[in-house]
């Protein structure tokens, strides 16, 4: 059984972000995994089109009812009608995620992810803090390799 | 985009059922669309096995949060843990559902689908009726072959 | 604890069906029950008139985000923003339902509540069959008076 | 029509968390507003005893099937089988929440009410972070009167 690595981030992004979600992708797709996303523009986009071009297999968890939001790099849209609880299932579905930048909705699905013990692995993105002190559970990598390295890791150890 | 076929019904059969449920399974395959059930027993798995043997492709929206819970022939398990919920999820998914037989869970699947005006094709399923009369929304077939026909049109025309 | 009763309806109505959604308004708030619909119009209104001019209490499971969508009678309205699955919400929250009459919301709700095992009570409403006969589990009351007894008593043998 | 305000926090707490969670439940009810939580214990259950001590009304916004999940103060009990689902529920049910102290659950709430723009004041809680800066949409209130006043003005200002 195929592990599930979600890739999370924002909608839109700059050249550069965009290059690291496609090795993202890339890496996700050469480990052996599926990747999940939300199916939509930039980070989901990118990261998406990195795993396709690897021969990998992806899925978009849309907020709307059309398959046709999805991507062109989306194999398997899931058209939910669920607006912003779909973040939710989103991160539910996967055996760990990794988070890239990012906007409000990147950050309940780590804060979703960390309070349903789904492995997060963090580049860029949020920081969540408690007495001053960052939360150990957001996992920091700061290459798309190591990302990957450690999401598929934390997958496999749960 | 391929065309979403969600095939519902009861989670235990026999075996004269599992033949139906294989040999739509196999014509939603070779009618290129995708097989989405709730990814569990009895018709959900026969339909998705038929599907397998024809080279197509499964998704299962399964209603807990372990992937290993689908059976052997999902390509894409979905653990939403959305409980019963996820019945209207499946539904939401598809373009077009099949009712083979089922239970409360396939009756809930079809009402929803009437809900949302996705398309519901029958065969030895539950009728609904309103002033004694059977809803014509729910297109009744007789075989594996028709039913399969009767979705993918009716999928193609919403 | 208060029995919540759930009066599942159409949007539309004739003054006629007005008259019996306001009397099983009426003698649900009599019976000291919570009264809970899906908070809009038709015979959602006409039952939560009925409960507050007995000095009974409602509530409202909106699908939308607005809490002005409930319509006067409405305590205690939830805008969940979810859509038709809000209709799944709705009988998940109550020990017996009521339906009147209704389209389609009204047929996923019925058969929600059977797949989930909770009290249905129907007058005037969708029969559901299989193999040419009606399921049993839809219980038929011909008068308010005798749905809310009805449905009173099965909340609470549940 | 009331406003709802959310009160977000940990399940278990010490006797001074509850002093402050009783504060607050009561400036809630003075102000006017309907008391939203989660229905369970800890902070919920002391802001829904100081609501209820000061003549307001309470709302719980249960993770299971049962009704008498909920704490002792809970005028509404809405068993919604959501399981973590309903975090973002409760939020989306909201003018405006107040977030003290809290563990995952609580995080998952406030980054969900900052995704849906729906206000957040917090005390004592989590702090989130983008390179380096606290996130100016979680308003910090020091005292329960703080807190309740500013989420009221924030709620009313929506």
């Amino acid at each position: 059984m195929k592990t599930h690595i979600g890739v999370l981030g924002p909608n839109t992004t700059t050249e550069e972000q965009n290059q690291l979600g496609r090795k993202i992708g890339r890496y996700i797709a050469e480990s052996g995994a599926l990747l999940f996303c939300g199916g939509l523009g930039g980070m989901m986009r990118a990261a998406a089109e990195g795993a396709k071009a690897a021969g990998g297999q992806t899925v978009g968890i849309l907020p709307g009812i059309d398959k046709s939001d999805a991507n062109e790099y989306i194999d398997i849209p899931i058209p939910t009608d669920l607006g912003a609880y779909r973040n939710a299932l989103l991160v539910r579905s996967c055996d760990a995620v990794i988070a890239v930048h990012g906007a409000y909705g990147t950050l309940s699905e780590i804060a979703f992810a960390l309070r349903l013990n789904i492995p997060v692995v963090g580049i860029n993105t949020w920081e969540v803090c408690r007495d001053g002190a960052p939360d150990p559970d957001i996992h920091v990598a700061h290459t798309a390799e190591e990302a990957v390295a450690l999401a598929m890791q934390l997958a496999q150890s749960q």
